[in-house]
């Protein structure tokens, strides 16, 4: 360590010191498990008396960071989900980074995952070739630009709004009229309107844990708490929010109801209905994303009605689509729907941001939608069911023995578990190795040994080779 | 007054009262000088004791809100600029609205500006007969779409900053490599992730006063405080720094340096190494508005180099421009420029909020930039040139009995202040009725007496007529 406290500073030194290491906790420079120095010792290594060590320790138990365990010392906490987090909002301070510890996992994913040759797993977007590319091009070669010069509404452009009222009817027979839909750029912005509008640091949002990291980030970064709702093979158990109320006083519950991410579950229809009788019960509004809905796979039933479909007057819940996951990231572009009072907040705040989303884009988007769309998610989830079965198949005859999966009924990715526990830095360096990227589930908030294989982003016929890859990586 | 406070909501009454008039102000519905009824008629009109009414005016004295005035009761005090935002952020309850009492007026404005027949003096924007449609509709036939269909770069698509790295060298001298340089949607946003990375609550900021709504908004909206620099015919005075900064330990200066919104004024060259060099005494960063800089009239002379080409290290100066002011609003393109290490904090939580601007959007501009934006800004200050030359002389012929301004040497607004004292609200109520409208200098934190008369978005030919209907709204 070549980090030493600054006597001059006017900071109390304990203060510096738990400052320091909760930053090395916060950004996984310091992972659940690791064991930090005896008091002793790093008071000889930082110069310090004993007791300011002592003090400096006090602070971080005291917000859950980490624990003294007999006979083992003190060791960074295995969960941080439920810590609360110390301070309020401090961007300078969370410098972006999630609450819980994977940041370098995610780096050394990013580091690695276009070096020539590496099959990537890890990444769960679109493949490149599978872009609508052609389709978007005739559409910009007839765009009249006039209109989409000036400032669109804030909270999206007229027509736009028009054309997502008519295909969510038309896809999801939910009736949405223009004043209670706003367009933000990607979901993103989406999660993170919610989040500065309707909650305040300190308050605490039940997550389906695993969960999607992205949205985790907003949260930690406001200084909201997150409390773990568990999942199973129907998704999230709903009853468990009743408990969670009680404990923490939840003031929102954030669903993925349908091909989850990571998991690939879909809540089922009793869960769904019993899910928006608890929360009515209890007014707590639910957030439900729904970016993966239209990738139902050829061989499997649709799922069931969204939460919003089963929730027609919009009193509890507040949905995120994106085209990310249909169309291309690039476009950045998401929408909101909600009861008129709500999407009127959130466009207040908006406006705040940045004035509204680009016009061209929507406009783009718009086209889009109600040209092309339809077929061309057809055309991608034909794909990706037949990539699916490919992996599926090839996990069958090659990984049976270690690996227990579960194929999902849409989406680009299947989610397992090792029958051998795993160090997963030591897993992903082998993967990295072998010349395959995959997700080690901790990013997602999950237990160890779970992994994400992702089918959506390679190529097709990577897929068996990736595999293979996988296998050798698995029995270093 | 139909507002009764709740005796069952469980908040003390004097506060409910106190958060009423509180949000009566703050939204503009009580205008500065407004006075407030004795506690004794209050009290009986809401039906409780006239101690309540005591607790809850102390309260809204103690926050600057209100004051009394020896012989004329209790009025809503005059500024509220260097007034403490009361609480820490709180999203629901500034309900996105600044925190200088205008919105009757910014909500008069938008309510009629597209009345038919209007002359909009109030929009400073381009006019729509002046976009480069067909410039930008040519580029969006040629474009290549595969690559802009990703994730860009969080700091913006590397393309794009090589291109902005090589204009703002030609255009302006000044070197900043891409790793100095973060696309934004827009310059809003740009005040959004600078407010929320540099910035806490309670903080103090320096800004020209007047000046440009809009980043004022961001800064009252996360309770930052601001502090007036006062502004001649030559800009600020940045002595003036030395002593709010004693005053009020301000953590950072906002400067709009070449052809200010709302004042037209433009920074010596004298003032703008003062500024620089009193800031890198103070270690204060300076936050540099550029927008207006390109538009430079015919029939001047260019203004001095911007704080950041002076800056040359990149150490004190955060420089913000955008897209919206010389090419078209609706592209929601801007960027920042400052040195690396801002750039990155800035960066990580711009990927917080949306994961990055939209790719088309970007590579739109990038295209525009290199090949059409120098001769289309040439055309476009020449019709500016124009314009100002023909609104300076109705002004002259019409009006120079009954107001002073001055004309600028760039961008599309004059500038000026009214002989006669007038009630804002009743001279724009007097401009409606004559079909004219101007925006009333309150707005930007002005005195009163303040208009700014906009020449860049009605149609030159209503410009001669719109003087007139001026003229006609001030004799009533």
């Amino acid at each position: 360590m070549n980090w030493l406290p600054d006597h001059s500073a006017g900071v109390p030194i304990y203060k510096q010191i738990a400052e320091h290491y909760e930053s090395l906790i916060v950004k996984g420079e310091l992972l659940p498990g690791s064991r930090l120095l005896t008091e002793r010792n790093l008071a000889i290594q930082l110069g310090v008396n004993r007791s300011t060590i002592k003090s400096a320790y006090n602070e971080l138990k005291a917000s859950g960071l980490i624990t003294s365990i007999k006979g083992s010392g003190t060791i960074v906490s295995e969960y941080s989900w439920e810590i609360d987090p110390p301070k309020l909002i401090n961007w300078n301070r969370f410098k972006g980074v999630a609450f819980n510890p994977t940041a370098v996992i995610n780096r050394r994913i990013r580091e690695v995952s276009r070096t020539p040759g590496m099959i990537d797993f890890a990444n769960g977007g679109i493949s490149k070739s599978l872009y609508p590319v052609e389709e978007l091009q005739r559409l910009l070669q007839n765009i009249e630009l006039t209109a989409n010069l000036e400032y669109s509404d804030v909270k999206g452009d007229l027509e736009f709004r028009k054309t997502l009222s008519d295909h969510l009817k038309k896809q999801y027979e939910v009736s949405a009229d223009t004043q209670e839909i706003l367009v933000t750029s990607g979901a993103q912005q989406a999660f993170t309107l919610i989040t500065q509008c309707l909650l305040n640091p300190g308050d605490s949002v039940a997550v389906e844990c695993p969960s999607y990291a992205y949205s985790l980030k907003c949260f930690a970064v406001a200084g909201v708490k997150m409390v773990r709702l568990s999942v199973d093979e129907e998704g999230m158990r709903p009853e468990e929010i009743i408990e969670l109320y009680k404990r923490h006083r939840i003031r929102m519950v954030l669903t993925h109801p349908t091909f989850q991410n990571p998991t690939g579950t879909t809540l089922s229809l009793h869960r769904r209905k019993k899910l928006l009788e608890i929360c009515s019960e209890l007014k707590i509004p639910i957030v439900e994303i729904n970016f993966m809905n239209p990738l139902v796979h050829n061989d499997c039933d649709p799922p069931s009605p969204s939460l919003l479909a089963l929730d027609a007057n919009k009193e509890l819940v507040i949905h995120i689509e994106s085209l990310s996951d249909t169309v291309a990231p690039g476009m950045r572009i998401g929408w909101v729907i909600g009861s008129k009072s709500i999407i009127e907040r959130l466009s207040e705040v908006k406006h705040e941001i940045d004035l509204g989303t680009s016009a061209i884009s929507q406009h783009i988007a718009s086209q889009y939608i109600s040209s092309s769309w339809a077929n061309n998610v057809r055309r991608y989830t034909a794909e990706l069911t037949k990539r699916k079965q490919l992996m599926n198949r090839t996990l069958t005859e090659e990984l049976s023995n270690e690996f227990d999966w579960s194929t999902p009924g849409g989406g680009g990715t299947i989610w397992g578990k090792l029958r051998k526990t795993c160090n997963e830095l030591e897993l992903l360096e082998s993967c990295i190795k072998e010349g395959v990227m995959v997700v080690p589930g901790s990013i997602y908030g999950a237990d160890k040994g779970y992994v994400r294989l992702s089918y959506a982003h390679c190529h097709e016929n990577e897929i068996v080779e990736g595999i293979m890859r996988f296998k050798r990586a698995l029995s270093v």
